[in-house]
């Protein structure tokens, strides 16, 4: 009898892919590609194109290298070759044997450019002209091709692209310009001259912030000489602005930027745990400073008490700065010479946030211990943490960016790190000194 | 002489008005006031629209309603409503009381929607045709439509969306069909029917799932009964999940959602001093813990060095727990029952990275400070504190969401909270009692 939560493959394959490659990664293997073995050959290369990455590698570990490339010969070229980059080299090569010359060829071509760069997420599906062509002559050739290659053809199409006889890139026509123009028009005419585009190596954050900058359906890719390769749709940058937004904030608490809440945990144990130790030499750092002012602590106990209180303000106070930084570096609002003035905020905002903070402490402090040195001591010390939060915030995704690290890796990591280190510092340093002056 | 930064308005009209709107972002009010007043009535409309909105209200408070309304009568209806629903209620009537009767009528329609729902971002320029009619019909009723109002028509076109007689949507067809299909053909017969479609009152985070499900270029939206009312395309999207996921963002340590690197630190203040605030009363809790154990700390200070590294760790991995359980509900990748699934595996890692750092950081103490005793205790009390991350990094961001609060609300303060309190609480106590037994 069947589990009437796992309909058989027959009721499955009336789901849109998408959905159904959202069910498939719910299952365990096994079952998952029971399923996909049942499924019609462009029904299975529909649905492995929607999976996760990594789930798709997993699941087609077990099929052989003629199965494999059933499904690529299905896909449009950009999904083969992503699906054949996963692959080890030697099942690639196998693979990429098996199919037709031309698709081959065209999936190889495809397979030189970087997963992340322009080239690496382009699709070879676009329509070019020259300029010389009349509307009318678009038209036919068009329906031409559709009619020899309909798989050639994709259902997205938003603009013509016009190039010159060298295949250089000069224009692009909105595609409803085939119906709305008038049939003796050439390209050459009604074609825009002022265009966008993307070069091939270009990274995809670079691709990503230009449609959202511009709003274009799609974006021309460019390779050597003006050479139109490929183009990307706006729908995929959002495959892409997911991705790397996931990442961005994964990053910035040491995960791998890769972790969904569905991979198991033996998967994300190991990144995990890499970071907790990177984490632990830092926090011995902070432990460090404590155990300079362990005499301190000892004839006055109620320093320790407000350590979680500095540490705390301290630590909120850079996550609150950095994630704006980090943000703004993401989406391209900060270049690095806008870095003083983005500094000169967090400063301004440290400076009172920190006096309003360190007032609010300090008189607490005095009204709950009856100290008023402890009150100026925690309420300077707080102020003094509040500034290194903003100068840490500021200046580590700045550092990082500058080594040409993600300045998103690990990053509250470290600002956390300098304000436990900071704020101790100056608490239990100025409490030192408090001490040594009125209570010697 | 000009500033050589600061082309005139000539030179800066050269510019496209995604990348003038830029400029104008970072230049005083007034000076932009100024150069937006030079420009034709076209580029200042087109570059109204690409302003962020905060700054395109500030810009707009001193234009009258008739200069308002010139602005608006240039932009499509949506973008005209997105503006006009950031004025005060009663300029808003004015400026729409001086627009053309037809225009101020769809205006006033499009406001009728929350700005966060699908018909708050839909665009009313969407082609709907009949069944019945043909391909070369069509073509024929476009041409026209074009040539009358060529402003109603975009360039970005990518689907046909074929209506029954009572406006019902009952199919898809691509555009390119219009070019492909042969002239006879009936939209009936080309069309698809499986089409998936949003709600105009849907949330717009729902909206931008189904394109990060489906990778259409456009959706429909409907009212009732089906009936079409707009499209939302695929390059909007990425403005929404680019706000969206800034607002989850900061949301997460406390800030307001809305702030970027260039927010003024006057507007910035209040928001960030307040969550700094709620942080201090949580901190006090953690203080309060240590508290209960002074005379603890007193008989044994280098307790007091090692409570940031068990609040470091403690805080770090509910960081890590937090962003994957997060980040998945905003992807919609977590429903509320797979909340088990997700806690098994949190407190499985919790477990055994606890295990490991536990391990390590209670040799390290041994070795440090030469105490058995410590060892064992920040050993015991560091696998305590991490399942409490993990159990708090899940819980937070479910509990928030069952209460009808964004999950990302300050979830990093509170889950912080957590940790320094169960972390001291453990890790303090278990040396009281250690001390009592072997050291009484």
């Amino acid at each position: 009898m069947n589990d009437p939560m796992l309909p058989d493959a027959g009721g499955l394959s009336a789901l849109h892919p998408a959905d159904l490659a959202d069910r498939l990664q719910r299952l365990p293997v096994e079952e998952a590609r029971r399923i996909l073995h049942q499924l019609s050959e462009e029904k299975r290369a529909d649905v492995i194109a929607e999976l996760d990455r990594a789930e798709a590698t997993e699941l087609l570990a077990a099929f052989s290298s003629a199965e494999l490339a059933d499904v690529l010969e299905e896909l449009p070229h950009s999904e083969a070759a992503d699906l054949a980059g996963e692959l080890p080299p030697g099942q690639r090569a196998a693979v990429l044997a098996e199919l037709p010359p031309q698709d081959s060829a065209q999936v190889a071509s495809l397979l030189r450019y970087p997963p992340d760069s322009a080239g690496g997420i382009m699709s070879d599906r676009f329509i070019a002209l020259r300029a010389d062509q009349t509307v009318a002559e678009c038209q036919e050739l068009l329906r031409q091709r559709a009619a020899e290659a309909p798989a050639e053809m994709t259902d997205d199409i938003a603009y013509l692209y016009v190039s010159d006889p060298d295949g250089r890139l000069v224009g692009v026509v909105p595609f409803r310009d085939l119906v709305f123009r008038r049939p003796h028009r050439r390209m050459g005419e009604i074609m825009r001259r002022d265009l966008k585009f993307v070069r091939a190596l270009d990274d995809q954050e670079k691709v990503a912030r230009l449609f959202q900058q511009y709003h274009y359906l799609a974006l021309p890719v460019l390779e050597q000489n003006d050479r139109l390769v490929g183009i990307v749709l706006a729908n995929q940058i959002i495959d892409i602005l997911k991705a790397e937004v996931t990442e961005d904030m994964q990053r910035m608490v040491g995960l791998s930027g890769e972790e969904s809440a569905w991979t198991p945990w033996r998967r994300a144990l190991r990144g995990r745990l890499a970071w907790l130790y990177v984490n632990l030499a830092t926090a011995f750092m902070a432990a460090a400073v404590v155990a300079l002012f362990e005499s301190t602590i000892a004839r006055w106990t109620v320093l320790a008490v407000f350590l979680p209180i500095v540490a705390g303000q301290g630590g909120n106070a850079g996550a609150q700065t950095l994630t704006v930084i980090i943000r703004a570096m993401a989406l391209g609002e900060l270049t690095p010479a806008d870095g003083r003035r983005a500094l000169e905020k967090e400063l301004t905002l440290a400076l009172l946030n920190g006096l309003a903070v360190g007032l609010v402490v300090g008189v607490l402090g005095y009204w709950w211990k009856g100290s008023a040195l402890l009150g100026v001591v925690v309420g300077i010390a707080m102020v003094l943490n509040m500034l290194a939060a903003a100068l840490s915030g500021v200046l580590v995704p700045y550092g990082l960016k500058a080594l040409r690290i993600d300045p998103a890796l690990a990053s509250s990591i470290f600002v956390t790190t300098v304000t436990d280190v900071a704020g101790f510092f100056f608490f239990l340093g100025l409490a030192a000194i408090g001490l040594k002056l009125f209570a010697p």
